[in-house]
């Protein structure tokens, strides 16, 4: 079986994920400036949810890049992916209505981290019948960045118990480690590793 | 007609169906762990949902795979099917709501089961214009499984009556027919067939 | 610009509209069969609009497989028509809340109606630029077709002030008209013409 | 790595935009044409955010024509692009239900705005790598129409303080720029620059 409709599928479910969670972003009841400015922490936490599942969408399309196959593992592997990411919209809300709580913070950064735990298993069956093996440095530093994103979320769980602004300090660490063109954050990660 | 606008379209609403479900999971009112907790119908629910859509996803593709034309009749075959299961997110409602009342349990199960029923007509209309007879062990232990699938959801409509564990269980063994790797199942059907 | 953006989104939206619909169908709240029993009209407002939706999916379907470019006319005749094919949901849910009043029923019929209205005007678009005329009686029998159906909507608006049940005789029987295999109705059609 | 599933992602995401506006559209709760009639303010909005996503997809479609590679910078400013065009849905839903108000009319405007905003970076990161750079007139005449419709969209936030109806007609002089064979408004915009 080609690898063409499980991208399909998987950029279909993403897509759904990404843009359900302006759903939850009501529009106040009365037409004043004040009642819109109190949905800042629901806007807040809708935007960052949209970048963390950014991230993982674009890994998830360099990972199946450079697949071959779609095998009976890698389909139930991007499957078990694909719940832990439509977990995400749940926890968004969440701590959306109760940014400064811990349990809700804590619950948010596990949605996030959730993914990334599954990540090496879908990684372990996408490239178990990759042509060639990928030796360089990149791969390397793709590797490293996975690990720090996964630490970062794991930290945010903590932090939560502290305080929720260094909770959500993490997820936003997570996004800069990704979003920014590669140059710095990658040669201090190879250095470090 | 060629079958790639029918394969997208179907890929499309299947991914609509299994990630609707997730606005099903509401967050609690109150951010404590108890409230969460209370969830866990829910979330069960939608899991196994999950997992029972991505069954029907990953065969229906394999059946595509094999059809060559999209013909009249497995347009509207297909449609029909698509209709069995977009009907699973209210089964799963209403089952999350409900998990130990009989009727939204064997209602559940009956939601579960109509793709499965509707399925044999749609493999009908898939390979009558196939090039090449698929005459392998590999596609009669495929429609043995079906069969076996059916009864399952059958059985767990049944069991509803007695206890909705034992009615979830059924759901289980389905997926575990279908995920876990082949070989000892796949014997195991092919010896009993 | 090529037409395969075109018919990707145009299949978004339709999958989108064809599945947004079972969001209609609540669970009722208590686990009982009665309560079940009393969702019919939903559920039967439901099937049909999935039938009506997927009527036009297979229409716009062929249509654009004869279309050989995106021309700007024909990217705001297929907005335009995918706008009012996105307002039958509306229509589904007044109806199935009302399954008996005249105006939700006639108001439902006129949702069906005016994608049916736009047609012609997408079909324009889409063949302006066809290679070869179709001149067979295929193309002349489909012509037909969609004046019968646009005739038998109108038909059930105006039905739905005697009785709905007439009126939703019409939209199954547009149906018929398109699910069937064509042989006797397309000869039916062709005689008559 | 291809453009292909950027193309793929982005249609999904714009598809879910466009379509989930309809769920605003709540079926009024008697079946009188009265309160239908009510209903005329969120259907005019719908309609016009409709519109107005069609634009941008239409623009966004012919952008990604252009582009040959999906670089790092593309995908992010891409994300940015989508997540400013899933803001309209909740401006839509404010604007529809206080269509005479200054401060969700002003809103509303805003949210049309802000993916114009950032279209530019959009573009920039689009055509870094094209092949060859467009000269022609065609793209002249597409940046400034880009340039009017920021312009209009701002003016249509400042009316909005003066009377909704003046900002609203702002927001149909884009559609207009956009929808209209290009022919005298080219020629006006062409001339003018």
């Amino acid at each position: 079986m080609s690898k063409g409709r499980l991208e399909a599928f998987s950029d279909g479910v993403i897509a759904i994920i990404i843009t359900i969670m302006v759903l939850e972003l009501r529009p106040p009841p009365h037409p004043t400036i004040t009642e819109l400015l109190r949905l800042w922490p629901v806007l807040l936490a809708y935007a960052l949810s949209f970048l963390q599942v950014g991230v993982y969408w674009v890994n998830h399309h360099r990972l199946l890049d450079r697949a071959t196959l779609a095998t009976n593992g890698l389909r139930w592997a991007n499957m078990l992916w694909l719940f832990t990411v439509s977990l995400i919209p749940f926890g968004t809300a969440w701590w959306g209505e109760h940014p400064a709580d811990p349990i809700p913070t804590a619950i948010y950064m596990g949605t996030l981290l959730l993914p990334a735990l599954v990540y090496p298993w879908l990684e372990a069956e996408a490239l178990c019948n990759a042509a060639v093996e990928d030796t360089s440095g990149q791969h390397r530093i793709q590797k490293r960045k996975i690990i720090v994103s996964l630490l970062l979320y794991a930290a945010g769980m903590g932090l939560a118990f502290v305080t929720s602004a260094l909770s959500i300090a993490c997820a936003f660490a997570v996004t800069l480690l990704w979003v920014l063109p590669g140059g710095p954050i990658d040669r201090w990660i190879a250095r470090t590793g």
